[in-house]
């Protein structure tokens, strides 16, 4: 395997395939765990950090079927033609169990899979959600370093993959279908406040359908508080300088409404870099995905000290029958703990 | 201050006057941070556990001005009117700012306060939300043990309030108001996924408006899957067998409404104990605990570790400031804090 600072020459100044190669194997050193691989990883994405940032990145979710990778494919020939270079990246927790995406995301997008001016990686295919987020999120740094002005990561939305993917991207966008029947299909628990723009897809099939889907999630939207309800006067102002969840209509098989959509887009990125909504959003990102991983070192610690894994299962057992008190419980552990080291 | 094992039989077996007195000393022994008193406490804690789980646990939340604490005193009295013993605790972690409850529990509910089948506690005035949760928690173990048969926790959901009231309640129920205009008030987000049942009070104000607001809550309930959808013959079956969120009217102030809702709570907890899914509830919600506190002290120790709290500033503003990446800075510190044990 190369070393590290030979990956950080090609990626940052080769040529676009030797780009693209030296994306791949600096993607596979940091999916490694092996400890040396992880200490020649980190030194890697350090020297990158500094050339990363200016890329925009865009989290796309969206139910199996709701027509994700086509208009993947379509917003990324798109951006393509007006001179863009665009990355894809999938999360997909459940690759851990099959060993792979499923649908194996570069034939799924044929077109843009063989386009020189993108690059198309699916998910790590082992560990936890957070394990898969987090080789994503350096993918995505890696990615940035090497110039590709768009970074879209994807996913299908198992578990609490959209949350990661939220926390990721600087805009997170939901795809819908609009239902034939008098029922919108339901959304997941706790997405639509993740949402700053809806997808209505496959507004083609049924017109009628779609507008009323577009008119039920935007109701729905203002109720939960996702967007600013009725305002004075003395809100106006503020409401012109912030972004408000917009929910579109789209026909990705047809090409129609990705001119729209992307203007959108342009619209709150130009918004967000102007009232530093974008730097904050993710300096809070960068910050809490530290404390993300602290917490899950630590929780792994804590799992692995001889103690603790020995007193647990009764502990476990004890808690669930209701005969030792929850934070009683949780104390001893604490002190089993800091007891051995 | 009395020992562990007089508090317990006081608590369990004592007249109501003097459960009253123990119940108070009780759960002041467990707010205390002394060590010799937590250690008092969680023995106190583990001997009143098994005389414990009896009651049904009611969480409310809802803006100020909704009306909380008149419909808590009709239902109580309701309640006691009927041969129940009554207990509301609140959590307010905004109290450890203002050092109390700012409007003063008791003399909100002026004549559930002095009657002998209630017991009224005040949020814990100090801590983390975490620790007013844990404290809160364990008052409700406390009051459970004395022979509450219902218990009721509220909150004025400040921060994430709402989500560790839900977390220790059999049953989460959100206050709304109609709103006058065209537009409902918005709901926090997040919070609706939380609901079990929704109540649209000061419903004698706007009966039209109050009738809409029950309509839009509903529909937007079934839009964010937070209520089965259309279903088809083969899911009726199941749907019987569990409870959908449901959305009522109520004008406490005019006692309107409170027999229905009891009623409705009455269903949900005979439905829920049927099909299990109250003690799985309850289980879950006891190991959540248990992990939620372990990661708290997990996370304190970190922070308090010499060389962690040595290393941090620097480290954070690096992240901050896109010098490090987040990945790293979190193996950096693991690693600092594993050198120093």
């Amino acid at each position: 395997m190369q070393g590290p600072s030979e990956l950080f020459n090609t990626v940052v100044n080769g040529t676009p395939l030797a780009q693209r190669r030296a994306i791949a194997k600096s993607i596979t050193l940091l999916e490694s765990t092996r400890t040396d691989h992880r200490a020649q990883g980190d030194e890697l994405l350090t020297a990158l950090l500094p050339h990363t940032g200016k890329a925009f990145r865009l989290g796309i979710s969206g139910v199996p079927g709701v027509g994700k990778s086509t208009f993947i494919e379509v917003l990324g020939l798109y951006l393509i033609a007006q001179g863009q270079r665009v990355a894809v990246l999938t999360i997909d927790p459940s690759s851990s169990v099959s060993g792979g995406s499923i649908l194996g995301d570069k034939t799924r997008m044929e077109m843009l899979s063989v386009n020189e001016r993108a690059y198309i990686r699916p998910s790590p295919s082992s560990g936890t959600l957070g394990g898969v987020a987090e080789k994503t999120r350096e993918a995505m740094l890696v990615c940035e370093a090497a110039g590709y002005d768009v970074v879209i990561v994807e996913t299908v939305g198992v578990g609490q993959s959209e949350t990661a993917v939220a926390n990721m991207s600087d805009m997170f966008v939901l795809m819908q279908l609009p239902n034939a029947g008098d029922d919108l299909q339901a959304i997941k628990k706790g997405v639509m406040e993740l949402a700053d723009l809806v997808l209505v897809n496959k507004a083609d099939i049924d017109p009628d359908a779609a507008m009323r889907a577009q008119a039920q999630i935007s109701s729905a939207m203002r109720l939960f508080g996702l967007v600013n309800n009725a305002m004075g006067a003395a809100q106006a102002e503020s409401y012109d300088k912030n972004w408000h969840p917009q929910v579109m209509q789209l026909s990705a098989l047809k090409n129609k409404g990705v001119d729209d959509f992307w203007h959108a887009v342009s619209q709150f990125r130009a918004l967000q870099t102007a009232n530093g909504a974008l730097e904050a959003r993710r300096k809070k990102q960068s910050l809490a995905w530290m404390w993300e991983r602290i917490d899950a070192g630590l929780k792994q610690s804590f799992r692995q000290d001889p103690t603790v894994s020995r007193l647990l299962p009764e502990v476990l057992a004890q808690v669930a029958s209701g005969q030792l008190p929850a934070s009683t419980a949780a104390r001893q552990l604490l002190a089993a703990q800091s007891r051995q080291t």
